[in-house]
């Protein structure tokens, strides 16, 4: 096993915060007194620009622009816009790139047109898949008589390659945080002549991604995790260019359409990635998201990725000390932006850790996940955030009823 | 033809406005200054309630309450909530109406559980559908092989009650105001063993709707026209309680999941319309959304629904007096909380409007359409309006180069 480089004492932790680069990128966030956010991996904090924005396009462009606003504030442009500034997160050219929809919704658009494409009759997913990308390809099974076919973990790679079929996998698993070879997929998809949907949800914005590089088509992710677009914020979809105008989507809706406001009978998608937009989307919801992704406009994904790693480690080392297993890669470049922890009693270990102060979040059955963003968490944070972790194990802080009792979201 | 009957003078429309049970109800509305807003079909108005809900959403809710909001701020259960609100406004039970997605996407969702349901292999539309309609039922029958069928305007009754099919129309028609006998085509389609999808998009919240006693099984509809929830505020989905546990929905992403926070590997839908629902929902918006139906919550629809005709025979008195066409009924009993006139110079005499302060819009090649919202416009506003469009044709000061350039979005 790889040695884990972690801090030994607050002392190193603040000493690693002084000399972080990204130290100053925290001002860009409202963050709430006393509390140490370990959930950026579920739903990002608000940047100070985000809320401003919200306020704006609500309260100037919605209430005293009202119509109008659909040009002169821009919103017809948005999904292209916010696009473009996704698309240098992730490798791809700006024009490659639309937001719209949910990630659910747009699985369904991708996987399908990587049917279409591929003439493939097989859907595949791995067992440990996020929920939704299983559901959405069962649902598009039982609609096009693809049959569905779930592989074990990291299996997928070998099926792609053995028969031609469409894999829908994310690149960080949520679980896990296991980071998986985008190239090496596409390569085996392409012996083939399948392809896969990539699910970059738990990688856009902590993760030095290259699509363009590694040979990807299709990919989707939300835009609410580290991204930090807010609540719900619409999601992306990428499709090489190469590709776009190859393809359709069902949802062939009229924000998709060559010209929406021509009103003509007949269905005709725009060129490049703009067709898979459908409806008319949440333009407030769009507009923080807009607005949150400034703090990425001149960032260095290279910093964001290392520091996320080096605040893993410190997760993974104290995990060692308690004796607590890591279900996440031990090796960081093999890791996402999260660790993950398990424990008999997780559920209430994670309610206690939330009652001092420390979000984290909790996975059914039995898993802790500490998100570690880079860009507002500091190394002094995490080390306090374990403090407290030890502490609430040693005193079995966790064992009361109050810290069993299930809520609706866990 | 019937009598049209509108004020003669402003103080007449002014007397009337003393006399309006709806009166009080424009104060809960933010209108800028100067401006005579009939788009509320397009694009509602903000109430204060809305605005404010903008901010506590992302202020408190998303910047404080950060992840702990999904249960202590009820966002998870903000879709169903906000459905049962509009549930009264269409004649449904609260628990039949869901809040999720863009209409063209729940149109596509609807459209698939109408074919599973009947069995139907064709799709119809009619020729003046809104586009997105048609567009959704293209994408629709090329991945399912459904034959779609354009018939002419008011041919879908009988064509339903010929073939057994699946059929997708508003029940306002986007263009004309239209509003077209719900019961009649659920009838007709029984006869035949098909259904109807319900766009409700320029309905909702300007007409009595009553789903139930019409027959209704399928319907969607959108929240930012006359509900006022925002721009791109999500749809909403209903489906009638005895038909939603036999059909569902072919996006079938984890927020329509029994158990979706259980992440189990399978698909297992909710009981009810739940099902219906995909991703995560953009929570901002659907909070808009939730606190702009507030001024709905005890309103008598059938004033609404009055005052709404009303103000449209002004318009339909005006076009007779300047020799306009108006191509929505003259009979305000069959049509919807719009009117539309045309003009050769449509889009530059709409411009010439908005150069004045008077907010109509323009749907090409030649309609300006008059949106008459009655829960925030005065008599004497349309008065004012009207007074403006034929001082502009008397003077031909639409005529110029500036009215005539076209914009993105028209």
């Amino acid at each position: 096993m790889n040695e884990i480089s972690s801090p030994l004492s607050r002392a190193e932790a603040e000493a690693l915060d002084q000399a972080d680069p990204l130290a100053t990128v925290r001002q860009a966030f409202h963050l709430p007194e006393g509390l140490i956010y370990l959930d950026g991996h579920s739903l990002g904090p608000a940047t100070f620009a985000a809320l401003a924005r919200v306020r704006q396009s609500a309260e100037a462009e919605w209430s005293h622009g009202l119509i109008r606003s659909w040009n002169d504030a821009g919103w017809i442009d948005l999904p292209a816009r916010v696009g473009g500034r996704i698309a240098r997160l992730i490798g791809a050219q700006r024009a490659e790139v639309i937001v719209c929809d949910s990630v659910s919704v747009n699985l369904f658009k991708l996987a399908s047109a990587a049917l279409d494409l591929t003439g493939a009759r097989t859907l595949l997913v791995e067992e440990s898949e996020f929920p939704t990308d299983q559901y959405i390809a069962e649902g598009l099974a039982r609609m096009t008589g693809a049959r569905l076919v779930r592989v074990r973990d990291g299996a997928a790679l070998a099926a792609l390659r053995d028969e031609r079929s469409v894999l829908l996998k994310s690149v960080v698993n949520y679980r896990s945080a296991e980071v998986t070879d985008i190239a090496a997929h596409e390569d085996a998809a392409l012996e083939s002549g399948g392809a896969v949907v990539w699910d970059l949800s738990h990688a856009t914005g902590v993760l030095e991604l290259n699509l363009s590089e590694a040979g990807a088509r299709f990919a989707t992710g939300c835009s609410y995790k580290f991204l930090n677009g807010g609540p719900g914020a619409p999601a992306f979809v990428y499709v090489r260019s190469d590709v776009t105008d190859e393809v359709g989507s069902p949802l062939s809706g009229w924000m998709g359409h060559a010209a929406p406001f021509a009103f003509e009978p007949t269905y005709e998608p725009q060129q490049g990635v703009g067709r898979f937009a459908t409806g008319t989307p949440p333009i407030i919801s769009l507009s923080a998201l807009d607005a949150a992704l400034e703090v990425f406009e001149h960032l260095d994904l290279a910093l964001a990725a290392a520091k996320a790693r080096r605040l893993g480690d410190m997760v993974v080392a104290a995990a060692r000390r308690l004796g607590l297993a890591c279900i996440s890669p031990l090796d960081a470049a093999q890791r996402g932006g999260h660790v993950s922890l398990t424990h008999p009693d997780g559920y209430a270990v994670v309610q206690a850790l939330i009652a001092e102060g420390v979000i984290v979040d909790f996975r059914a059955p039995d898993v802790m996940r500490f998100g570690l963003a880079p860009l507002y968490l500091r190394f002094v944070d995490v080390w306090n955030a374990l403090a407290q972790l030890e502490a609430i194990l040693v005193s079995r802080a966790w064992d009361r009823p109050r810290f069993k009792r299930r809520a609706a979201v866990t």
